[in-house]
């Protein structure tokens, strides 16, 4: 996506060689009408999928998801990170390692919102290592449904995580893919 | 909003006398459709108001945020919960008891993200003490910005927090404030 790449070029900062700031368009402030522009592509790119739901975390992947899930028609799920008052009753669980926060996590999503009969699509602001998305795979995998594939704002391709998702056959279909990260330049896929 | 009085009564479940769980619909499945219903009703109410910007907090906020930010074409911005390696730069700052987890926390919104030239409605999923509310309040004085109001999906009444702004001449409108819970039957004011 064009448009991504040329406000990652321009908004983005690149804090260090692989932590990339694009909070002021996409995960802090949002640029609401942009957003709905993204979760239309990614709409596009599904459309001949039989999805029902759409599977993201907190925090920073739902808005895209829910602009995603706008043109879709389907349902947002999103799983929590931690086991909360408001969470109730029997949960899926994958233990998640994150990139950003550099720390160990549990996700969860309760078993009435996910279920065998759906094919879901996987939603997120950002891929780096995969391990987020390989979690929530699990959990899609335990409720016994089926991945349609996931659907990424932007994708630092040279941290290897999408294409180690690619090489097990799971459809990752990115909107930007950062190959290489310098102080005053970004070089895409 | 009758619409979501009916839904809170069909699908809410009362974990105790002041927890409520809707996660069915609203904060963790989310159902897309009716999620902008939300949104149109809360940017009908403030259609007069000359707003500039949502602010909301992580997590569940988001999505009412976004969804009534789609139809007053403003830009959202959400408070993080805490310092993270992708927030650089100077912040607003507010301390914030959560009723739901029992823990303090620290909101912050980057400085660049809201100034004085905004017109600022707070937009979140619930309302009960109403700490919320006034920490991104906080943080909307420390911008110079102005506050148009806050929109609540549902206020629980009962805890106090809404009149205790509206005594404070903040204009709050909720789509649904419950009077009183029992295990059950939801009474609405």
């Amino acid at each position: 996506m064009k448009a991504l790449e040329k406000r990652i070029s321009e908004e983005g900062e690149a804090l260090s060689s692989n932590v990339l700031k694009v909070g002021s368009f996409l995960n802090q402030k949002i640029d609401t009408a942009f957003m709905f522009e993204m979760g239309q592509e990614i709409a596009c790119l599904y459309k001949n999928e039989p999805i029902t739901k759409i599977i993201t975390i907190e925090a920073s992947g739902i808005a895209l998801a829910l602009a995603a899930a706008y043109y879709m028609k389907v349902p947002v799920v999103f799983a929590k990170k931690s086991k909360t008052s408001n969470v109730s009753g029997e949960v899926y669980r994958a233990a998640i390692h994150s990139f950003t926060h550099n720390c160990d996590y549990n996700a969860v999503i309760p078993k009435a919102y996910l279920s065998s009969d759906d094919t879901v699509l996987i939603v997120d602001d950002f891929l780096a290592d995969g391990n987020a998305v390989i979690g929530l795979a699990s959990m899609i995998g335990q409720a016994g449904a089926a991945l349609a594939g996931a659907a990424i704002g932007i994708e630092k391709g040279f941290q290897g995580g999408g294409d180690a998702l690619r090489a097990k056959g799971v459809r990752v279909e990115s909107l930007a893919i950062i190959e290489k990260m310098e102080p005053n330049k970004i070089v895409y896929r």
